[in-house]
Parts: structure tokens; C-alpha cells; sequence
């Protein structure tokens, strides 16, 4: 990223601690936010999904930018990620993804061989997904520099699991299958979504996105060779293509085996799960990049004191340097709005009591 | 375990490889085995599900016992492990479990407070839960000490998972849920379970059990405190409970970060999957225990000179002491019965050009 990029955003943000953190930097304070999808557990956000379909969110930027800040505005995180979905990628690809309220994601068309590698292209982003930079600018202006934007998508690995499988899936088997049986296919397909998604983070970024994250969110189903055969390699060249242009944050759940090689990429960030120590995570990760996690979501059910006890034992654990407070996964809907609030008011108090 | 015990499964047993193995002596070859359920991927076994239901076959000790004596004549593993359900424990404790085929386990009526523990008790094993030892002395007998008879349980915390989860589920939010919120409450049922299960498996090792494998399957949705206090101490009290009359194996699936706390318990046998490399879990784990692990269930979908390869790299990788092969999770339904072959084969056939 050029120093005048930076230099611009450092002017335009009040609260820029999710960039300097990201960089490296001593911070005042350990920065907060909750991975998505954004307010999901916000009754203002209930409201709006009873009344629009999963796809009319995402798709009209004044709903996905209204979604998008609500959780700055109402509990105090310091950084806003877009509402969005990882699946409007092998959307754009050609394939038809319905979102069945209540069940999840289903791809009733999914790629089974190398002939329907002929059903899908890597598409023009700025065409297809216009919709999302449209909320992106909508976003950064009505945030009007209070904190940074996170953009993201679904690691390679990922869409390409939801691409075969066809929808959600404890282990997807039906996608590692395909990645054994078929690996000439399976590359050739993971190429087309890391290019498509090399181009469409590039346009999340111009839009206005501060920070990029990947979710592979199914990465921990991969031993750790397999891990950097079909989904670190595409990974990397996401990261590569991106590193001049936008922080970038690599969160691959539960593939704590590679944490060295996924610092390795030049990520300025990993995000970690609750299934390891803070410590492991920074032995494995080493200190050259910032590790972002990793409270057990679930635990946003406990009462609020042991909420706070817990954060804070977390806070300590992670030493208050290179370190984003954030869940291990993504909030659950049914968490209490004072429950989210005590999470990140929690991570502030402590880091104010630290810096003295 | 006595001596004298021991003497008398070793005049018994033709094939004592696994016993060997798992109490720490160096043997000719590595033992072989397939995590169940038994031989799912059989047509011989297909035929008889078309014909009974789930549990007529567990309950019917002559099916249960044809069924786990299968894959010791058909594929020519080093153990057979009998074939049953970890359900039966909840089902025997008072609550109903129903299995729908192709949906998986359904418990109609999940514990959800204190109150419903009221509904539940500390059964009296040998009548609830009689033709399970009724099965294991059938295949002991039908066995004629061919092959170890292996006995298993679920591990209290996964039995929790589905009593209060009511099925199946990716993360198991409401059980985790419950155990954060009510803890006293989800420490007297996991006691319940214990209790339950220690005299079950005492009574599997009475009937003819000469090993026990504890499965954990959601060991690995609990960070390392959660699963210290959910549910290593239940399975510690489970191995110590056991420890004078069988051989036991903990295998508790991604819990990859408590390898030396499950280690020290005084298990026998420590299960890994395939997301842990054998260096990495035996350094974790120490050299006081066997690893049994970690083939990627999934890769016995692959052509099977890709089989043999991997499973040579996997072997060599644990380097052939106090390790049983065998896969990270359990087989899939639809692996051909020569992938099966090709993958026990291949551990036999290196492991006599290892003895050269």
C-alpha cells in the first residue's frame, strides 16, 4: 500500500485503530469488531429482514449500507464490515444461489465435473457486482470517516466447497471428493474464482473498503497439505495481488496448523478461532503480523459479568499488541444487543486501564 | 489391567497386534482398523439395512454381531469394533432417540434446564442396555480370537451435545449454550452420563471387550479451558474408572490443543485427525501413549494408487511405533470396498518391508 494512501486514509479517519494495528503499530487501545454477518443480531436489523429477501439487502446499497453501520452506531464497534455474502461470487460465476430463510444457502445447479466448468465465467466484476460497490461508497460516505470499511469474500476453497456441495454441509465430503477424484477440475475451477476474486476485492478496495478480509470458513476440513494444495496457494495470490492496495486479513477457521505459512503471505492479519491459546497462535503465527479472534461465540450467551471476566482474561492473554478483539466465528443471531455491547465496552474499558 | 488378564488374551488372540500396540511394545506390524460404524460401506451390510432398521440391527445381538464381524473377513482389519450407536446411552438414560435414515439422530425431547433432568436417571445397565454385552459375547464367541473386539462409548460431552441439541449439528450452539449458562445444571447431567457410561463400559469389558474407544466427536467445538472442564475431567474419570480392566482410547475429534492433558489421563490410545501432522501430534502428545489416526476419510474416495501413496507417507510420517493405522474420522458410506482393502492392505504390506 503507498504511503499516500495511507497518509490519506490516517487524514480522513477519526478512529483509525483497526488500520494501525493491522500495520504493525503500538495502539492506545486493542481495536473491536464482530464478524458477520454485521448486526444480524440487531432488532433495527430484524426489522428489515422481515421486510426484504436476504438478496434485496445485499443487493440495494442504501438497505446493505443502512445494515452496515448499524452496529457502529449502536454498539460501538470500531469498524464497520460491509453486508454482504461470500456466495454473490459464484453468483456473478453463472451459478444460481438461493438463500432459504432458515436453512441456508442452496445451489440447485452444482459443479459436479469438468464439463460444467462450461456453466461459469470468470465475469466481468464491475457488471455483476456493481450492487456491491455501490454499497461500499454508500457506506464510506455515510460513515463519513468515523471508521474503517472491511470489505471481504470467501477464501478459493470455500466457494468452491459451496459450489460442489451445492449447499451447507457438516464435513463436505462431496467437495473434498471432487478435489481428490477430479484435481486437474478442481484446480481449474479454484483459478477462476481466485481470479474473479482478485478482481472483485481490487474494486472493493477503489470503492472504498480500508481493510479486505477472506473467510475460509471451511479450511479446517483440510489436513495441512491439502490445505496449501486447494486452498492456501490461491490464498496467497489473493494476498499478493492485494498488498499494494488494501490491508489485507486471512481468516481460515480452524487451520491453525498453517498459521506459519499464512503469515507467510504477507496478510497483515489472521484471524483465529476459539480453539486455540492465544499464546499457540502467536508461537505458530510468529510476530510479524496481527492476530485478530478469538472469543468462542456461544460465550456472547453467558451473563454479562462472565462475559466480561472472560474478555478480559482474553485481553491479557493476547498481550495488548498486534491484537483485533473479535469473536472466533461469526456472531450468533440470538445474542442479546447488551450482551454484543458489554463485548466491545469491554475490550475499550481494559485497553484505557492498560494504557496507563 | 492385571497381568494374568493380559496372559489370557494373549493365549486367546491370534492377533494381538492392537493390544500390543497400545500397551507400548514394538510390534512385527502396524495394526489396521476402520472407525465406524462397523462396515457401513459393505453391500453385505447394505443388505441388511434394507431389511432392519437401525436399531433392530444394534439390538439384535446376532445381527450386531454379523455386522462387526464383517469387515474382519471382508477387508481383513486387525480389530473389529461392534457395531452400535453412542445413542443407546441417552436412550437407555430415559430419553428418546429416534434415527431417521438419512437425516441422522432426532431426540424429540432434549433436556433444556434442571427440571428436565427429572425425566432422566442413572440406568441400570445390564437390564437397559443388555444386548449390548449380549452382542459382544456373541462376537467374542463368533470371533474365536481372531481378531480384538474393540467396545465404545460416546464421551460424555458429546452425549450432552445431542440430549440437549435434540440432533445433529455444525456447531452445536444450544448445547454449548446450555453448558455457558447453566453450568451447574450441565455438570450434573454430564456427571449422570459419566456415571452411566463407566458402568456400561465395565460391563463391555465384562462381556468381551478388549479395548474401548471413547469418542468425542464434538470434543473439538470446545476451546481448550471449555474442554478441560465439559468434558476432559468426565472421560478422565471414565479411563481411570477403567484402567485395571481394559485397554482404552481416547478419540476426541479436533481437540488437537489438549493431546498432553488427554495423554496424561493414563489412555492408552490417543485418536487424531487427519488435520494434525503425526510429527505435531506426537510432540503434543508425548511418547507415553499411541496415536491412532489419521487418514482423511474422504481420500478413500481416490484413485487407489493415490491411496497406497498416501497411506505409505502417512506410516512413514508416524514411523512405525505405538502407532495404529487407521482413519481421522469415520469411514464413509460410500467408499468401494477395494479402497478399503487397498488402504489395509497397503499398512500390512509396508509394514513387512519395515520389518526387513
Amino acid at each position: 500500500m503507498s504511503e499516500a494512501h495511507c497518509q490519506q486514509q490516517r487524514i480522513m479517519l477519526q478512529n483509525d485503530l483497526l488500520l494501525r494495528t493491522l500495520r504493525g503499530e503500538q495502539t492506545e487501545r486493542t481495536p473491536v469488531w464482530m464478524m458477520r454477518q454485521a448486526g444480524r443480531y440487531l432488532p433495527d436489523y430484524m426489522k428489515l429482514k422481515e421486510k426484504y429477501s436476504f438478496f434485496e439487502r445485499c443487493q440495494t446499497p442504501e438497505l446493505a449500507a443502512e445494515i452496515t453501520i448499524q452496529p457502529v452506531e449502536q454498539v460501538g464497534v470500531d469498524a464497520a464490515i460491509l453486508f454482504s455474502d461470500i456466495l454473490v461470487v459464484p453468483q456473478a460465476m453463472g451459478l444460481e444461489v438461493q438463500m432459504v430463510e432458515g436453512k441456508g444457502p442452496l445451489l440447485p445447479d452444482p459443479i459436479k465435473n469438468g464439463t460444467d466448468l462450461q456453466r461459469i465465467q470468470v465475469p466481468d466484476v464491475h457488471e455483476k457486482l456493481r450492487y456491491v460497490f455501490d454499497a461500499l461508497q454508500l457506506t464510506k460516505k455515510e460513515l463519513n470517516g468515523r471508521v474503517p470499511l472491511i470489505g471481504f469474500a470467501g477464501a478459493p476453497w470455500t466457494i468452491l466447497c459451496y459450489m460442489v456441495q451445492g449447499k451447507g454441509s457438516k464435513t463436505f465430503d462431496e467437495a473434498k471428493i471432487f478435489c481428490y477424484t477430479q484435481p486437474d477440475t478442481a484446480h481449474r475451477l479454484l483459478q477462476m474464482i481466485t481470479d474473479t476474486t482478485i478482481a472483485y476485492l481490487k474494486a472493493q478496495a477503489k470503492a472504498g473498503a480500508d481493510v479486505i478480509q477472506l473467510f475460509d470458513s471451511w479450511g479446517g476440513l483440510l489436513g495441512p497439505d491439502d490445505f496449501e494444495n486447494f486452498s492456501l496457494q490461491y490464498m496467497r495470490q489473493i494476498v499478493q495481488a492485494l498488498k499494494e492496495e488494501v490491508l489485507t486479513i486471512i481468516f481460515a477457521k480452524g487451520a491453525w496448523h498453517s498459521l506459519q505459512p499464512m503469515a507467510a503471505t504477507g496478510a497483515h492479519g489472521l484471524g483465529i478461532d476459539w480453539c486455540i491459546t492465544p499464546a499457540m497462535a502467536r508461537q505458530l503465527a510468529g510476530d510479524k503480523v496481527t492476530l485478530q479472534g478469538n472469543y468462542d461465540p456461544a460465550k456472547l450467551l453467558s451473563p454479562v459479568p462472565v462475559i466480561r471476566k472472560e474478555v478480559l482474561q482474553m485481553l491479557r492473554e493476547f498481550g495488548g499488541h498486534r491484537h483485533i478483539a473479535n469473536l472466533g466465528h461469526g456472531i450468533l443471531p440470538n445474542v442479546p444487543v447488551d450482551h454484543a455491547r458489554a463485548f466491545v465496552d469491554t475490550v475499550k474499558e481494559f485497553s484505557m486501564v492498560g494504557s496507563h
